[in-house]
């Protein structure tokens, strides 16, 4: 470590010196190998100029995503001219985003540096982690690492994208290290609502920077055994430049259920349900959960059927890569509900977010190919809605409620544990790895605010703190941590095959049409002297009920044929100005008479 | 009452009993004057037909809103040829009524069954309880009952809707009786988050039917005085023959705290906010809230200033009535903010649900043309997002945050509490007046379910409980409880001026336009031999940038181009079929491009 440390502006707290003391006395033993290798060489080549010990270089964290928003996740870290990028996902559009299906980082910088990147780690096989990994292979090709689970979801995620070019996709435990140039990334198991989750520990000449990932503490998680909390704090005790940590429950107090609880409400419900033909709605990457499923229905005597094409899709790679185990003859497909009577049968669905093509939702609107439901169906929503589908999710629960089912949902029984920390293990994480500086990742700036408290309320000092934002570049080195620069970062919008041709303006003319509907008017005019051939004819969508307004549409007619052949008698040939007559006039017909205004459209024909 | 009461069908409570019994001992003494009267009535008119006393009439309840559904409450009470109505609200839009601003009842049944109306009873003065009058008073003129509050409030909705035709609207008081043809009103105080609001005893005929309107217990209300509740004890010794009760909060276990909570929140993040400006956004019908505000202002010494429409329309309505008190020279015009130190300043605004044209939005978004806020802003949001809102709320947190100022919002001090009952007020309630039947409303069937689940938990039996829809008339006697018939009922959108003349079609049309966007193909064709004249030009909106889709502009071009001329070759002249292949094939182009499906309009004119 620099003697820089003691810089009289920087307060540490004793025992966080002491560790880091310790580690500088014995620079040889410590794990940081690549850095210390990036050091040698470093001086080796600039030790004519100096001899004195170089201080350590600097490294830039560059936020992609994940700031300011929930999903899309994206860090790259550049140091002496490498870059390594910490996960690749996609958000769900807001909804003032019409017609878009999905939300995916601007990848400007990445292509801009596209010679730097050494690779890519993924820390789950969450869509808001991998999701933007087809768009990003598309336009640079970089090795992406990560735990066998995770890569299992990426290879099948890219199969669904039929990418041509060949991804080298790695597999690596946690445990294991990733060399990415500089970069010495070693793999942390931490406890997640996905397996194989890790954090990581990127170890780079400027020091270490740990990066929990989504995370919780789990004592007795379902499976893969509690997160190493011990290399945290082995690492905390090495001396850890920064430490980037999700915020997501950093509002909530206290600590996340263990996903243990669930089992219990599980068992007690299958058993209160043991007349009914069971249904469990939850998040189709929830393995652990699925595994829950399996087992209780195992003890009970039941068959469990498969609904919705995700929930299809991760049980195919879970089964094959051995993260759930199944029991021969367990599983049936869902045409063969019939062969068996309701209380024999367990259907795990998607649509635990009331979305509107779901399983879950066909069921509860009576659109569901397979499924029937009704009373003698004992349905279980085992999530919790993501802020923003609250209203889905509770239509859903009461459209099934009127077909006579009965429900549970929300907090009635403990059927869902969330799969991120809350301020206690936040705060166990942080008096574990002792960082220099801190950085709260994964939130919107409420959470980001909440987790910076926490960290003010065991010890830190605030100056050491940074709540960033997306294109914002941080540079830490021992001595200090400060922004930088800004990059080229944001959202880019897919809507169908199309990624990024849908902005601002199309989005405006979208929630116009939307909110208003459209009154076009068109109109055929002589090419000599623009007087009217043919025409105008009105034509509307989205506005009134047409037949019902005829003496509406009549008005609109006459107003644009009166302005037409105006502008014809008045020689006004600007198609410009004619236009932009029409739609004046026109619109101040319409919000006299209806208080609305629709989009207008004039077009003119010349013949 | 009747001897019908003791069919052996039907099991009641012993003490039940015991108090119908001594009620029907004394009939004279009973408060059920117009039964009394009306009864007698009969007795004469069908005295020399039956000897023995006439068994009571039934009453009729029509479900006009409020039931499967938040807001919209609107109930017909029909007797003997009498109609009486309870409350005539408004809904707002769920997300999919786009550009609807407002949803109100189908008032078909009202208009068919004009002549029966005696007059329309309003428990207080919120939206959902309110809304509807003006269109409601455009179709048929019927007297309107409220309390002096209530009554000022639908004073000033109706001189904004600038409603020609004098609307007779009278006050009554907690207390006082409104008789309507066969019915005798009574108006019961109750505690809710607008002060003035009245549940009703409606003394029928048939029976009296307890309508609690919206209502919580509050032992320690801001003003008013706490809810009767010894008139509903009273009423239930008397012997109630339906209840009919608030369920919004019936899946909340507990009891609602009082407000006073908020006046001690109130002042400890006014003292913990001194060096700073204090901004509150509160629901503006909050009446009691503000009070609480202008209190701590007073106590503090701060001005207080309103921001926001609705909440100086209700201050107006408020100060001039009496309901709330205002020291002298305590309230400045926003005007003068700029007059006052920021430690001196208290502003209550309008957007605590993050409504996007809201007073505290465009403080967020940089928008408010008078108010600009920063670091050294504390502002409090007073209120819960209503479900569904949580989303813009959240959004709107975020960005004062990133604006620096301190924001104070959801349960992270007791600033806000709920104006509904939870589940251990209603079970006092239910306990208290002893129905014979029960019928929870307002609410979904969610929150139906749940309160049909208490009053089953207090010793009612599931027959005795009807959870009902809107439509539905269900028939109530002595002796049976039961769904006789549906009428018209349902969702009225307004939309700008129009009053249902959005329906189905047009919301489609605007779905498909907000979220793929618009084609629209237009040609002029010879009118002898079809072949084009002009065009075909493509106009495109909401759909992709066009200049950077030029190729595929050209495609659309084309294709239509080629279609139009092979149809003129062919001699296909029927437009209609001309149109369909320009949309199916242009669509399948459009699709295989870009995976997307945006409106298809072919417009052809003949010249």
């Amino acid at each position: 470590m620099s003697e820089k440390m003691k810089k009289p502006q920087i307060k540490k707290p004793a025992k966080k010196q002491s560790g880091k003391a310790a580690q500088k006395n014995a620079p040889k033993k410590t794990i940081y190998k690549p850095s210390v290798k990036a050091n040698t060489k470093k001086h080796t080549a600039k030790e004519p100029k100096k001899k004195k010990e170089q201080p350590k270089p600097s490294i830039r964290i560059v936020f992609l995503g994940g700031l300011n928003e929930i999903g899309k996740n994206m860090t790259a870290f550049e140091c002496e001219g490498d870059i390594m990028i910490l996960d690749c996902g996609m958000a769900f559009p807001d909804g003032d985003m019409l017609g878009v299906d999905m939300v995916i980082p601007d990848f400007t910088y990445i292509e801009q540096n596209r010679d730097k990147i050494r690779g890519v780690v993924i820390t789950h096989g969450h869509e808001d982690h991998i999701g933007g990994i087809p768009y990003l292979l598309s336009k640079v090709n970089v090795p992406i690492y990560g735990t066998p689970l995770t890569i299992g979801l990426i290879e099948n995620k890219l199969r669904e994208h039929s990418l041509s070019a060949p991804a080298e996709l790695i597999k690596k435990n946690a445990g294991d290290r990733v060399k990415l140039g500089c970069f010495d990334v070693e793999l942390i198991h931490v406890n997640h609502s996905i397996p194989d989750a890790v954090g990581v520990a990127i170890h780079s000449p400027a020091g270490t920077i740990v990066h929990t990932g989504d995370f919780k503490i789990d004592y007795t998680p379902m499976a893969g055994g509690m997160i190493n909390l011990s290399r945290f704090a082995q690492l905390g005790d090495e001396g850890v430049l920064a430490l980037m940590a999700d915020s997501t429950n950093a509002g909530r107090p206290g600590y996340t259920a263990t996903e243990q609880k669930v089992a219990d409400s599980f068992d007690s419900l299958f058993m209160k349900a043991r007349h009914s033909r069971i249904i469990i709605a939850t998040f189709a990457s929830n393995i652990s959960r699925i595994q829950q499923i399996l087992n209780c229905a195992q003890k009970y005597g039941r068959k469990v059927a498969f609904s919705g094409r995700s929930m299809i899709n991760y049980m195919n790679v879970a089964r094959e890569l051995g993260y759930v185990s199944v029991p021969d003859n367990l599983i049936i497909d869902i045409d063969r509900l019939k062969d068996y009577p309701p209380e024999k049968i367990v259907l795990a669905t998607t649509g635990s977010q009331g979305e509107p093509m779901s399983a879950l939702s066909r069921m509860a609107y009576s659109d569901h190919r397979k499924v029937e439901v009704g009373t003698g169906d004992f349905i279980i929503i085992s999530a919790n809605p993501i802020p923003g589908n609250e209203r889905t999710v509770g239509n859903v629960v009461d459209e099934l409620l009127k077909r006579g089912c009965e429900v549970v949902y929300e907090s009635m029984y403990e059927v869902h544990v969330s799969g991120h920390a809350c301020q206690e293990e936040l705060k166990l994480i942080h008096s574990l790895v002792k960082p220099r500086y801190f950085i709260p990742v994964h939130g919107e700036q409420k959470h980001l605010r909440k987790h910076a408290g926490i960290a003010m309320a065991v010890g830190m000092d605030r100056k050491d703190i940074y709540v960033g934002d997306i294109g914002k570049v941080v540079e830490l080195s021992q001595t200090a941590m400060k922004e930088i620069d800004t990059v080229t970062a944001g959202k880019v919008f897919v809507d169908g095959l199309g990624v990024g041709d849908v902005g601002s303006i199309v989005l405006r003319d979208r929630k116009h049409l939307g909110q208003d509907g459209l009154i076009i008017i068109v109109a055929s005019l002589d090419v000599y002297d623009g007087h009217v051939i043919s025409g105008p004819d009105i034509v509307s969508r989205g506005f009134v009920y047409v037949r019902e307004n005829g003496a509406l549409m009549d008005d609109i007619r006459d107003t644009a044929l009166e302005i037409l052949e105006e502008c014809s008698r008045r020689n006004i040939h600007e198609w410009g100005v004619i236009k932009n007559r029409i739609k004046d006039d026109i619109a101040k017909l319409i919000v006299k008479q209806t208080g609305r205004s629709p989009m207008i459209l004039p077009i003119l024909m010349e013949v």
